[in-house]
């Protein structure tokens, strides 16, 4: 987690002056977000985040990220809302790249959430799905089936480098996953990486849903599913049961899930562990030694992927 | 620039429990500080700075920076004062580092600043010099001249294959200063690194001095020499009169040089030179390239070393 462009003072001064949000009084780089560049900003009129999409977000989305968050905001959503420039503008250039204001939410993460926090944050994704249904835009999701085997492909050459039987792990389950993949399940706007470090909490509520930069158009019991995966195992791998029935009750709380949705759990969960196990594997054998990034171990999302492939049926969930 | 120790938000809730600060409403690493790991935190009583001390801050000196820290914040100098735990200790153990919670100050640094930045900056210097008069602890300047020998023998070997002359200009320099060093000026408690980074303003005033890291006891015009070196050069390296004369005239304005500072000053700001051109050196032949840091550059302190070497007199920096 770094900060990857500088900005000084003097570079923000003028950038500043496109909006109507007054000067800084503090300006801080954050060693957080492993794509982008993020500074905390306060100026009299409030705190704010900036921040410099660096080459993994592509400017074309931007529109859409920035445009969902202003929308979900709108609808009462804990998210951050773009600040717009005085020219209406949502993002603009800073040190050559595209760049926007967004508020500030207080909040802190929990790396072990406990069951409370699993409702919460299921109810939290519910309230997502819900508000996101009338935003106008469209995005892919660029890292669904497709984007799997394009990753699948990248990887096996060197993927048993990482673990044993890892290569023919991925290719059984990408093969599998193209016969099965359900196609007809509720679609809608889905967060698609809400993993623990996306979700605040402040004072026993969630306070803020941050990083939609995966957000895209896909069925919305596959985003419970990367949540799953996500939020409901423990540091040794093992399946945490009673998180898993808390995430899942929060999130019926706001929106029951269909039976079709129910009974496809299971391959949803082995869909979105391969997702984070291919990503995962993809940067750990694409990873510069020089970066400030260290990669994340894929090893424990091939754990997650057996675990689903084990299941019986979706009543393991706690459903 | 980054976070070298993670804090979980568990982890900051067992901390906070000694202390009387209430809960954390945010807490975000910081991309700040060469030395330490630092998160910005916020409570209903408002925001800190937590800090863990990494390998280069040793133990045993934290009571001297954090009691000045205190001592200078109680006598009006914009400073951090640490946070007391409810057992009244200053610093206490955080994942096996010491660490400390430090109140937050507002305020931007300016990478270029200007004549009226220098001289705000000069005045906080002699403001913080009288405030320090009667801090009751002592630290001797570990990068002193004898520091100085230590790390030219150390860096010796390699120092032309930065720079070709590098080694010799080095020998030459501390050989000199040996002979001449001013050894009866007035002494007290010094910042010793006062760059601009370190000094932060917001609406036209410092508004805060920061780490204290390398605060010792010293000859008070040395830090003076200290800023000259860091303020007054611009990118290229030239020396920059306007911004000198102004700095200078700061600082006279709460704390006139005495004669022999002023006569000593070419050789105090040769000696400034040759101490960050010598850490910087060292960094830069000791650098790991994994660090997350990447080292300064220590010719620039070369060519300002020269400059200090050529001068007639003291009236060169605007007295």
């Amino acid at each position: 987690m770094a900060v990857y462009t500088d900005v000084s003072a003097e570079d923000l001064e003028k950038f500043l002056a496109a909006y109507g949000i007054g000067e800084a009084l503090v300006f801080k780089g954050i060693a957080e977000g492993v794509e982008n560049s993020n500074y905390f900003l306060r100026t009299r009129q409030g705190a704010f985040i900036l921040t410099l999409y660096e080459k993994r977000v592509c400017e074309d989305d931007l529109p859409f990220f920035l445009g969902l968050m202003e929308h979900l905001a709108k609808r009462g959503l804990p998210c951050s809302t773009p600040v717009r420039g005085k020219d209406g503008e949502i993002y603009r250039a800073l040190k050559h790249r595209p760049a926007a204001i967004l508020t500030f939410l207080d909040g802190v993460s929990f790396a072990h959430p406990t069951p409370a926090h699993c409702r919460l944050a299921g109810r939290a994704l519910a309230k997502l799905h819900r508000a996101g249904a009338d935003f106008g835009l469209r995005r892919k999701n660029v890292l669904g089936l497709e984007g799997w085997k394009k990753l699948a492909a990248q990887c096996a050459p060197d993927a048993d480098t990482v673990m044993s039987g890892m290569s023919a792990l991925i290719a059984l389950e990408v093969d599998f996953l193209a016969k099965t993949w359900p196609r007809a399940l509720p679609q809608g706007v889905i967060h698609a990486d809400l993993f623990p470090d996306n979700v605040l909490f402040a004072e026993n509520r969630v306070s803020g849903l941050i990083d939609f930069y995966f957000a895209c158009n896909d069925a919305l019991a596959y985003d419970l599913a990367v949540m799953l995966n996500a939020w409901c195992f423990d540091e040794g791998g093992a399946f945490a049961a009673e998180e898993s029935r808390a995430l899942i009750a929060g999130y019926q709380e706001l929106r029951p899930l269909e039976a079709p949705e129910r009974a496809a759990l299971p391959v949803l969960g082995r869909g979105a562990a391969l997702r984070f196990l291919l990503t995962r594997l993809y940067d750990w054998l694409h990873h510069d030694s020089h970066a400030l990034v260290r990669p994340k171990d894929p090893r424990a999302f091939a754990q997650r992927l057996r675990f689903h492939r084990n299941v019986h049926g979706p009543e393991i969930y706690g459903l």
